[in-house]
């Protein structure tokens, strides 16, 4: 069966310049592929009227074309009146719209201290549709606009990502783009999260197993140090999909940590409440990435308790208790240090359970004996500790990124029943 | 003058399908603007021969075409054979780069321990050229290539983005790219950062000062609270660009923070590193992001020295020294619990400086006295305490990131000269 294809048309000067990472394509891009459609291509264009013309185009000979940006209140932002141009419909006032959007405006207006008038251009502006285009409401003071040519559903989403997502599934189920889906089936996605093995052992033991094809393709993609792998199967194709599902784990199975999307941060979270366990942790080179990740999670606030982010070896006595002669005979970047840190961050904090990590992130800092990406980690709880000698590679930046992966996937293991 | 511009053709299908964020089409964006180049567009397609055939016939319409991707060995790296259809070019093998090639896959084929005829045909394959174009050399096993279509230098690289930036130099110092650029002149980059100021106001005081153009192109770019300005001056508008930065910055004076590339972090670090004054968090609602983002910049050690992750209210207490009977009257959300906070932090952690956070995240928690997205934060020092209540507007993610950021820049303010 082939799947109606969506074309995606991003704008953004910053974007084409190569000074913003696009968030919006890829987004997009992932929602067409799980709605059962094909995304066949993805344009960034800048601010220039003739290229967004010229990318909208092209984007309509498809079936669907996802567009984000361009929607603001000022002159450089064209994408309606373009998308009315390519499309051959005259722009026409939307005057409901119109009122939605002028009394956000007039809210803003209030607390910025100006007046109203200022801003009354830009919403008539941005009240103003192409004929026949649907309004799925606003994010921030833009609307996100669905449009039907009659051979293509444009829909049209603002460019904050936080909008354009907010948006999505009214798009989604808009009348126009629901006649498209219903011409094509939903796929479904398994999920399978693995943690300490490289992206090529993943992808041997895949083709080991036989591959992907026959309606069950297969991604595989590290980030940050974990392995996450997507099967998309074609409804019809599940028997076909377990089959290569249980010889592509054979031999990864000890990696497996998820089958679903949840974050190691959040699985740490669930066992500890299921234990009925608070936490806290001790860093030193992570500088408090680890308690970041740990509190991004809503809700963790029942488990995880606090931090001591002691990045000074004053802050690692002090706060933490960690001796003076620990520190005098070991070094900072320890075993002994990192399981100090762990008891005193357990005591002081008084949780049931703590992390510490202590390592060289450098640049600076790595001598032949403790080179940069050199990282102690220890966990403490009430069944024992568990600690750990890792060198990671990359720069700073990585290293501590990677060292707060490291001491989340430690948490885990150290939560797991013993075998 | 108008610049050449630049149209950029990206091909890999985990790219399209936004399951991996494409490096390469925001490296050739970045490279082609300081080159003097214009970049007009990026698009990426995956490894549907149509699909590429499209784009790079849109894209040869540019004066310069940046290829990367599908220059592998196999029947899916279409490329090289794409390239020479939309040129007009027969295809050729070019025997010394096949026996360059050759060599490599031999080693490789050794390595492996398989026949090398298992190769050959791939080899031959990656060294069949467009007629006309210019061998750049390889990386990995595929080559690089310019090719001079008459209206079009194209230039195509290979997807792995090391490989691309390896040979990238070599395109540029390339015969025909060079040509082109003998025709444009790169243009310098003025940056200008505000913080505390929405993007609208700086659009409408950039259009008061007589807006862009004339050889001066402005980019305004909400970045996480701050408003982030370039100036993009070519040679002789120096003048122009002088007068409209002047006009511009008059009514944003107040707003603006940096005039370059540096972080709100990294400019707190140095004003405090020229104090000679130390720094700690007491973070509640950010839970160690201030912290993190402060540890981000390396050498951070000689002046933030650590951190209180208080989540919990006992951690207040416990390790800030926050009285029970203050969190009992006002709550851990108030102006009273983030000064003792900040106060505690400075004792406790004995430093100079300390800055406390504490709101309300979200998504639960949330109270009409105390709703989602209230703040509040307090800086004490050596000069005394600045505090701040702030309302903002988001979900849990935004709430926290724009916290941390505000608690930097109520750092930075405090760390200013008095007027």
């Amino acid at each position: 069966m082939s799947r109606p294809r969506a074309a995606i048309v991003v704008t953004g000067s910053e974007l084409v310049r190569g000074e913003r990472a696009d968030l919006n394509g890829p987004f997009y891009a992932r929602e067409a592929l799980l709605l059962g459609l094909d995304p066949a291509s993805l344009t960034i264009v800048g601010d220039d009227a003739g290229d967004l013309e010229a990318a909208l185009r092209e984007g309509f000979r498809s079936d669907v074309c996802l567009v984000s940006g361009g929607l603001g209140p000022t002159h450089d932002d064209r994408t309606i009146e373009l998308v009315a141009r390519v499309a051959g419909r005259p722009l026409e006032l939307d005057p409901a719209l119109e009122r939605e959007i002028e009394q956000v405006s007039r809210r803003f207006a209030e607390r910025m201290k100006r007046e109203y008038a200022d801003f009354a251009p830009g919403v008539t502006k941005q009240a103003t549709l192409p004929e026949g285009a649907v309004s799925l409401g606003i994010a921030g003071t833009a609307p996100g606009v669905v449009l039907d040519t009659g051979s293509c559903v444009v829909v049209v989403l603002p460019g904050p990502p936080g909008e354009l997502q907010q948006l999505w599934p009214r798009a989604v189920a808009s009348g126009p783009l629901q006649r498209v889906l219903a011409l094509t089936t939903r796929p479904t996605r398994r999920v399978l999260r693995f943690y300490g093995v490289s992206e090529s052992l993943v992808a041997k033991a895949l083709a080991d197993a036989g591959g992907d094809g026959d309606g069950v393709e297969v991604t595989i993609c590290a980030r940050e140090f974990e392995i996450h792998v997507d099967l998309i199967v074609e409804p019809g194709a599940d028997a076909r999909a377990d089959a290569l599902q249980k010889a592509f784990l054979e031999p990864l199975k000890q990696f497996l940590f998820g089958r679903d999307e949840r974050s190691v941060q959040e699985l740490v979270l669930q066992s500890l409440r299921e234990q009925g366990r608070t936490l806290g942790t001790a860093e030193s080179c992570t500088g408090g990435i680890v308690a970041a990740r740990l509190t991004s999670v809503g809700g963790a606030s029942d488990v995880f308790r606090g931090s001591i982010v002691a990045y000074g070896n004053e802050i690692k006595t002090g706060a933490l208790g960690v001796p003076d002669s620990l520190l005098a005979e070991h070094g900072a970047v320890s075993a002994e240090v990192a399981a100090s840190m762990a008891h005193g961050a357990r005591e002081r904090l008084g949780v049931d359970v703590a992390v510490s990590v202590t390592g060289v992130a450098g640049p600076a800092g790595g001598t032949p004996e403790k080179p940069v990406g050199l990282v102690f980690l220890h966990v403490v709880g009430p069944t024992g500790d568990l600690s750990l000698r890792i060198e990671l590679p990359g720069d700073r930046h990585l290293v501590r990124a990677r060292s707060a992966v490291t001491a989340l996937h430690l948490l885990r293991r150290s939560l797991e029943p013993p075998v």
